[in-house]
C-alpha cells in the first residue's frame, strides 16, 4: 500500500542533505567549544504550560500540541529557552555561574504552509545565565559573529544590528511616551524597515499619542547606526548618558575583539518579544535578501517567571534554514559526495575470505573500506570503487592468499 | 509560576549527561564511516499510517499519536525502518545499490511507566538495501559487533545470537508444523529462555498440535549453539542442507573477519516481529543482566509493502539506554568534566581590552579559552581556571599592555 508522503513542512534528509546539516552542526559545536560553552539537551516534548506561561495562550495556535494517553497537555517544543529555564531552575544552586550552555534542538511550529516555510528546523541556542554585566553580552554577541565567520562569511556578507532596551526606553521616555505605552511603541518601531519612517511617525502620533516633534526625535535616534552618531546624540542629551553606558561598553569590547566591522547600532531592532530586558540583536545578510540569520538578547526576568529562580540571562537562536540558504548562495557549503579510503577488489570469488580478513583489519585500524557485497565482475568492482570516491583500490590476488597477506598502499596525506 | 516538570519517561540531559550521549553518537558515527555507511535522517513526525501499515492497528496504543491542525493523523516516530522504506522507495531508481545508510533518530513510545523505562531513546539504525546475498548479512552483523568493540567491549562482555528464518522454518516443517501455524510456533519458541524447555514443549504440543517427539526434535535443534553442533544436525538430516547454506556462509565470513568469538547460533531468537525473512540476530551482554543491546535481521518484504518498490533489505537498531548501562557498568564511559585550553586572568580591570583581544586571537586559532566575565578578584579567577580544568593559565599584565602583546605558553601535546 505505497504512497506515504512526508508531512508538509517536514524534510527528508538524504545523505547529501545530511552532510550539509552535519557540516553546520559541526561548525556550531566547534565555535561553542572555543568559547567554553557546554552542550545540553532537553525533551522535544514538553508540558504545554511551559510555553503558554512564557508567551501567553495565543501561542497554542502555532504549536504541535495534543493530549497524551495520560491526559497530559503536551507540545512539541517550539523553542528551547523555556526548557533551559526549567533545567537551570531545577539545579540552580549546584551549577557554577556563569552557566555557559548551548544546545542544537529540533524545533516545531505549526505555521501556515507557505513556499519555503518549514514546520521544523534545527537551531543553535547559546545562553549565558548568572552574569548580569555587559561583559556577558559582548561574549555572546562575539560568539554569534564568530559562528558565521567560522563558515567563511565575512563582514561583507553579514552584520549584527544591536539595540539596548534600557537605552531605547530612555529615548522613548524622554520623548514623552508614557510607561504603559512603551511596549506598544516598541512594536511600532519594530516595523520601521518594512513600513518606512512616514508610516511609523503617523502611528507614533495616532496610536501612542505623542507630538509629531517627539516622534521625529525618536525617528532621528532610530536613524543613527554608527556609534559616533549615537555618541553625538548622547552628548546633546546628557540625561541619556547613564542608559548609554552599557551599549558603549559592549561596542568597546567588540572593538577590542576586532569585531567592530561586524556590528552596527540599530535601535529599531525590537524582536517583538516583550521579554527582552537589555541588549537585543539580530544578524542579517548585508544584501538584505533573507530573513534574520540569528536573533537574541538579554532576558533577565524569564528564569524567575518559569522556574522561580532569579538569575540574569541572555542568549540567541540561529536556525539552520536561513543559514543554509546563505551559505549555498555564497558557495560556502562543502562539496557533497562520499569518499572512502580503500576499495578492495577480489580477483576471484574464492578469495572472499582473504578479502574479508583484510577489509576488517583496515577497518579496525580506522580506515573506511568498501568492497563488493554481490558477485560483481572485476570491471564492475573497479567502477564501484570509482563511484564511491575510493582513494586507493587494492586488488586481492591468489598470490596474496598463498602468501597469507595483502600488500596495502599507504594513503597519501 | 514555577514548577514545570519534565514529562515522565523523558530525559533532561545536563552537560555531563550530554557528554555521554556525544561519546556514544560519535562512536556510532565513527564505525559507520569505517564501514562506508552514509548518514540520513527523516522527520520525527510522520503520518500515522506509516506505522499501522507495517505493524497493524494495535501499534497505536503504544504511540504518541494525534490529529494535527490540518486534520492529519500523525505520530511521533516509534522506529526508523518505515521512514527508511519510504525514503528509499521515493528515489529507488536514482540510488546506487547496495544502499548502505545509517541514522541516529530519537524514537518515541508511549509505554506504561515502569522503573527505568523511558518513553524516548536514541537509536543507531544501520541498514543495507538492494543486496540479497548473505554477504550483506555478514557485513551488517560485523558492523554491529564492531560498534560495541569500538566502545572497548570484548567477546567476554557480549555475544551475538544468530538465527535464520529459512533454516528455522525447515526444522519446523520437518518436525511437522503446518505452514499456517509457523508464526504461532515462532512466537512460542521466542519465549524459550524465559519459560524453559518443559513449558515450550507443552505449548508446542498443545497449541501447535505436533507430537511430543516432534517438539523434542525442535527443542534439540534450538539447544545447539555452536556451528559444529548444528553442522552435526544437518549431517544427520540431509534435507536441511539447502536451508543451512546461508547460515554456514554467514559464520564462515565472520570467521574470516576474526569475529568468530562474538557469534553463536541461537535458533530461538525470533524477535517476535513477523516481518523478518532471513537472518535474525540479537546482541546480549554475556552476564545476561540486561535486555538486548541490539537487534536486527533481514526483512526482504517490507520495502514493497511500504513503498511499492521491491528491494531486499536488512538492518539493525541499537538504543542508547541499555548500551549506556552496560558501558557504565564496565567502566567504559569517558570521564566527565569540561577541560579548556587557556584561562586568561587580568591583573586589573583596566586590562580588559588587552585581555579580550588576546582571548579572541586564541579562539580564532581554534583554542578553547575562558576568562572571568564578572569583576572577579585575581584569586577567584585562578580558582575558576582550576574549576574549568584549564590546561594553561595566562596572566595579562600592565607590561603586556604596554608592549602590546601577551606571551602565550604552548600547549603541551
Amino acid at each position: 500500500m505505497p504512497g506515504f508522503k512526508t508531512l508538509p513542512g517536514f524534510r527528508d534528509l538524504y545523505p547529501d542533505d545530511l552532510a550539509v546539516r552535519a557540516h553546520i552542526m559541526g561548525t556550531w559545536r566547534e565555535v561553542a567549544r572555543r568559547y567554553g560553552f557546554r552542550e545540553y539537551d532537553g525533551p522535544p516534548l514538553e508540558p504545554l504550560g511551559l510555553y503558554t506561561e512564557k508567551s501567553g495562550p495565543e501561542i497554542v495556535q502555532q504549536l504541535y500540541n495534543f493530549t497524551d494517553k495520560g491526559e497530559r497537555e503536551v507540545a512539541l517544543r517550539p523553542e528551547m529557552t523555556p526548557t533551559l529555564a526549567r533545567m537551570v531552575g531545577a539545579r540552580a544552586n549546584g551549577l557554577r555561574k556563569p552557566i555557559k550552555w548551548f544546545a542544537i534542538p529540533q524545533l516545531f511550529r505549526y505555521e501556515r504552509q507557505q513556499r519555503g516555510r518549514l514546520r521544523e528546523h534545527f537551531q543553535l541556542n547559546m545562553d549565558i545565565v548568572g552574569e548580569g554585566t555587559v561583559a556577558a553580552d559582548a561574549e555572546l554577541l562575539a560568539a554569534a559573529i564568530d559562528v558565521l565567520r567560522a563558515f567563511g562569511l565575512t563582514h561583507e556578507d553579514f552584520v549584527a544590528r544591536v539595540s539596548d532596551r534600557h537605552f531605547l526606553r530612555a529615548i522613548f521616555v524622554g520623548a514623552g511616551v508614557p510607561a504603559e505605552r512603551l511596549t506598544l511603541a516598541y512594536n511600532i518601531v519594530d516595523k520601521l524597515e518594512r513600513e518606512g519612517a512616514a508610516a511609523i511617525r503617523k502611528r507614533l502620533v495616532d496610536t501612542v499619542g505623542i507630538e509629531t516633534a517627539s516622534a521625529d526625535r525618536i525617528l532621528d535616534a532610530l536613524n543613527r547606526t554608527s556609534l559616533k552618531e549615537v555618541e553625538d546624540l548622547v552628548g546633546e542629551n546628557e540625561w541619556l548618558h547613564p542608559d548609554f553606558l552599557d551599549l558603549k561598553d559592549l561596542f568597546d569590547r567588540l572593538r577590542a575583539m576586532d569585531l567592530e566591522a561586524y556590528v552596527q547600532i540599530d535601535l529599531s531592532v525590537v524582536r517583538g518579544l516583550a521579554y527582552y530586558t537589555g541588549t537585543v540583536f539580530e544578524l542579517f545578510d548585508r544584501r538584505g535578501e533573507l530573513r534574520a540569520i540569528c536573533g537574541g538578547g538579554r532576558y533577565d526576568d524569564l528564569l524567575s517567571q518559569i522556574s522561580g529562580v532569579d538569575l540574569p540571562a541572555l542568549g540567541f537562536g540561529m536556525g539552520d534554514v536561513v543559514l543554509t540558504e546563505l551559505l549555498k548562495d555564497r558557495g560556502l557549503l562543502p562539496k557533497s559526495g562520499q569518499g572512502i579510503d580503500y576499495y578492495l577488489v577480489a580477483e576471484d570469488y574464492e578469495l572472499r575470505h582473504v578479502l574479508l580478513r583484510t577489509v576488517h583489519q583496515l577497518r579496525d585500524a580506522g580506515c573506511s573500506v568498501e568492497y563488493s557485497l554481490g558477485l560483481a565482475l572485476r570491471n564492475r568492482q573497479f567502477k564501484e570503487a570509482s563511484a564511491l570516491g575510493a582513494r586507493k583500490v587494492v586488488v586481492v590476488t591468489a598470490e596474496d592468499a598463498a602468501r597469507g597477506s595483502v600488500p596495502i598502499p599507504e594513503l597519501s596525506s
